[in-house]
């Protein structure tokens, strides 16, 4: 049992301390790090679903990574394009285009989109259905698609 | 509307294109970035609930932070430790000890216990019990600090 902090204890401890100011949103590159990271969890649970699609369908691993894509895109992942995170570097540099702070309206159409697939795959998921997952799987996609077609850079 | 396919597609396609293999692990690179990624989604759902319960306490935000928390909690996080991933780079050289993959025991109690105590945090949170939820935000705190004691390098 070592005595060091972790990264994330540090994190939990200095947010601590920042007292009133506890809800003020983090660094810029915090955030894009951490909405990085979000599309990575993302694309592992996609993964997971596509391979039980195409191959031996496993109801519980579908329901798992389905309902981990539900809960992810209800989490309000606005708030990991605050001010200032339009350029910058988390794990890497952002591939954001600057549309995505511009135009409000399709980005919501785009978030609200996202949004109803992956609850609707989770309910989907639920039933055991594979042809129905199937093809709501391929609705997700095309939300995902949508959103990266408008708004990210390519690589 | 750009036509060259993102990178999660090209994974998706090429997940697709395995056929029978389609069940195959990812490769390890894959699987430690998915995990370092994981963790930093579980960090920024930790910063928020602690931001909540240090400052202003909004129900809906902190029940949406503890939902995708307990969802990831549930989503089979030890896929993610595969064959060949005691060692390598993700987004960054990984941090695991060897010990998480010889001490089976230990590994699956801190996995049970990080899991019980993130699903009754979301439990908690949708009571919207501001001292509750602040007593389970701390459990789960500590869940997550003995499996890094054990099983995690110092950065």
């Amino acid at each position: 049992m070592r005595k060091r902090i972790s990264p994330l204890i540090a994190v939990l401890i200095a947010t601590a301390s920042m007292g009133a100011a506890a809800q003020q949103a983090p660094k810029p590159e915090q955030q894009i790090k951490w909405r990085q990271s979000v599309y990575q969890v993302l694309a592992w649970n996609q993964a997971r679903i596509k391979a039980n699609v195409e191959g031996t369908f496993n109801k519980e691993d579908v329901i798992r990574a389905a309902n981990s894509t539900a809960a992810i895109a209800n989490s309000g992942l606005g708030a990991l394009y605050g001010p200032g995170t339009e350029t910058g570097k988390g794990w890497r540099d952002t591939t954001v285009k600057p549309e995505l702070f511009t135009d409000a309206k399709g980005v919501g159409e785009a978030a609200a989109n996202f949004t109803r697939e992956a609850n609707e795959l989770a309910r989907v998921a639920a039933t055991g259905d594979a042809v129905a997952v199937k093809a709501q799987f391929g609705k997700v996609g095309q939300s995902c698609k949508g959103c990266h077609d408008d708004y990210r850079k390519k690589d």
